[in-house]
């Protein structure tokens, strides 16, 4: 007996659902295309070895392929490593590239949450070298565009920067090799209770005292005047420490440029759970929303430099910084507010007094050759009451019949659902009255 | 050393060919949505059960997920069965939809000839009991609508019926149970050698005799006519012989009210690979061209039905006529020919005798807040020439000039590269003056 069901963490989208899903796209895209971003499409699975090491603890949550002979493969995990792994293949220094597609996790499934093992992800990136932040001002401006677009409610933007988390890692005493794992523990803190958090950083070789210098700096949040002030603690001194802050005042004045820093926190406990970033990274939220996060991104600026070397060339550096639009968790805020119309068609063939199938088939076919949507009905017969019922509770503006009396005489009656008025029309003038009407 | 490539038998696609991809689906789901069809999504992978015995010999070359505990899955091998078990889970009696994305067969690939492992399909589909062969008309409809779209030239739509190949095996001598396995091997007569599907058919069990039958018939070819003739062969004394014949002189009959009979061929030997058609079936392809069919489908009632009687249902005919269209391979007829322009930026804005990156900035957000795509540079510097000859190549059509001169009066100069003129303008009228020159 089969299992009628989708596989653990995956669902179904219906047509209201589908039809949010890519009204939240092409809202995204329509912003890309904007800033001058055209797509690229990679495909939905990679060679296992391209995803190895990139993703920090949670590299355990990718899907591998069954070996059936040939390459070992794994499900894309998110869109940001096939990206780079395409700079690195076609040697390309210079692209601002959208792309929307499945990523899949095998992560503990939450619906409520909009946490699935299967989801989409709308990412814009911007790869070159260019002025310092400068494309990271432009990436966070997309951000509030986005946010803007999809009309939910206020959002907020926190910001942080991987330099100043390296700083304050160095400052508690850890070498830089064990970073990215820290890194991971910390980007947990609103998953886990604080006391795990600690235990699990101790377990990771962190003394009690760089527990205490972690606690103390990861609650720095708020305007970037919390930023500046740091340029008076030991932490600019330390010279990644000074980049990350200098960075971040810097972002601030580009920011006010594009009136994009009214929404924007900087809280040094973001951390983000992936290896690759390398300068800032944030993640954008709707207030009063329990979804989590709806944005993520950063700055990765050895991501495609690393898979150069690793061909054996000399290497490559193309700095990136780009997001990803968490397109189910928008859908699961949309959802409950959305009211979309499921069918559009314009206009109904119907019939009084007969079936007169093929001509109303003829009928129908003039307004599609017309680009005018419109159905008629294949049934062996539909009473003439249940035509009308049926145009008034789908929105169907006109209902055109045809009856004995009608086809003698080369016409239709048009009734108008909307006007409320009905007309006898020639064939050769359905096509035009129509056009007219809706015009 | 990372092999930095795809797996065998995918692609990257760049701007240029993601550009077109859009367009196809985009030219495909408009006609969709014209009758009346809305979306659906279902996930990339489906528990492996539910692909079980659907595809006929082709069966092994599914994509099986790791077993990583839990579920076992594999990559959807079309969008055909998926959408049947999404009717059977959910009740659904009757739906038209529409559904686009890759689907995964591990065939050996060719990419001259559009085969791929990963590939996209674009599915159109009708579900519902209706008066027989009208919503079959309407797919082969839409299919024509699809094919004089993609504007590449001449095409034909051959159409044969699974209810007549299946009397030719029973005049052949073959019992029912194996009727779909030489479907199989009868589909792969435009691939094959002769000598070598006589030998298959003959494994199978078929008689010299038997294949001589089959021969005989799979050579019938061409307008209505041929079909009509067959009212006088014994295979209309066979039941279902008689309903396949009468079913293809109905549906030209449909076809002719839709004017979508033109470029319609029969063909006995058309027998499609998978198990689950039982109705008619047909492919599509533009003519001297090499990539085979872009278009395949057919009519399939019992898909549904099985589904439910696995739950343990009493059952649900939900009888189904549909196709896919093979977004790759019209890809492959259109990419050398089209030339799509990649880059849609409207104003770029420069800079004279300094950097003013600040003030840039600002223009440039003025641009994209009132949706007039825009870039401006972030380099260091860069000289004027350059900026006017980036402009020229890229197609941009305004080039926007800050100077300190014009900084100082809250001025810029805007180069129009279409009219050839140039003006002063003031800040605040940036944007009125190109959204109106630009009318």
């Amino acid at each position: 007996m089969t299992n009628l069901r989708t596989p653990k963490g995956t669902i179904d989208y219906n047509q209201k659902s589908s039809l949010i899903l890519e009204q939240i796209i092409d809202k995204s895209t329509l912003i890309f295309k904007k800033h001058g971003a055209s797509p690229i499409r990679t495909p939905v699975f990679e060679l296992k070895e391209i995803l190895l090491n990139k993703y920090g603890d949670d590299s355990k949550l990718i899907f591998d392929l069954k070996d059936q002979g040939g390459d070992l493969c794994s499900l894309r995990y998110d869109l940001t490593v096939p990206f780079a792994r395409y700079l690195a293949q076609n040697g390309i220094q210079k692209i601002k590239r959208y792309q929307c597609g499945e990523v899949f996790r095998r992560d503990q499934p939450s619906i409520t949450k909009g946490r699935f093992r299967e989801f989409l992800q709308c990412d814009f990136d911007i790869a070159g070298s260019y002025k310092d932040m400068v494309a990271d001002a432009e990436v966070i401006k997309i951000v509030d565009e986005c946010l803007d677009s999809f009309n939910i409610g206020k959002y907020f933007v926190k910001i942080n920067h991987r330099q100043i988390l390296g700083a304050i890692l160095t400052l508690s005493g850890l070498e830089s090799d064990i970073h990215a794992t820290i890194c991971s523990t910390i980007d947990k803190i609103d998953k886990m209770r604080i006391e795990d958090i600690r235990l699990e950083l101790k377990n990771k070789g962190c003394s009690a005292e760089g527990i205490g210098i972690i606690e103390r700096y990861i609650k720095i949040n708020g305007e970037i005047e919390e930023i500046t002030n740091l340029t008076k603690d030991p932490i600019y001194d330390i010279s990644c420490g000074k980049k990350g802050i200098d960075d971040l005042i810097l972002l601030h004045e580009y920011l006010k440029c594009f009136n994009a820093d009214i929404n924007v926190k900087y809280d040094l406990s973001l951390a983000r759970g992936t290896d690759y970033y390398t300068g800032i990274i944030f993640e954008a939220s709707y207030d009063s929303h329990s979804v989590g996060a709806v944005i993520g991104g950063g700055r990765y600026d050895n991501l495609v430099d690393g898979f150069a070397r690793d061909k054996g060339r000399k290497g490559m550096q193309v700095p990136c910084v780009g997001f990803s639009v968490g397109v189910m968790r928008i859908y699961t805020l949309l959802s409950s507010q959305q009211n979309i119309e499921v069918f559009n068609i314009v206009a109904f063939v119907g019939s009084s007094g007969g079936c007169y199938l093929k001509e109303r088939l003829c009928i129908t076919n003039l307004l599609w050759e017309h680009n005018i949507p419109a159905e008629t009905y294949y049934n062996e017969s539909m009473h003439f009451k249940k035509q009308a019922t049926f145009c008034q509770k789908n929105g169907i503006r006109f209902l055109i019949i045809l009856g004995e009396d009608e086809i003698n005489k080369n016409v239709v009656q048009i009734c108008d659902n909307t006007a409320g008025t009905r007309n006898t029309v020639a064939h050769d003038d359905v096509v035009s009255f129509i056009k007219k009407t809706i015009q």
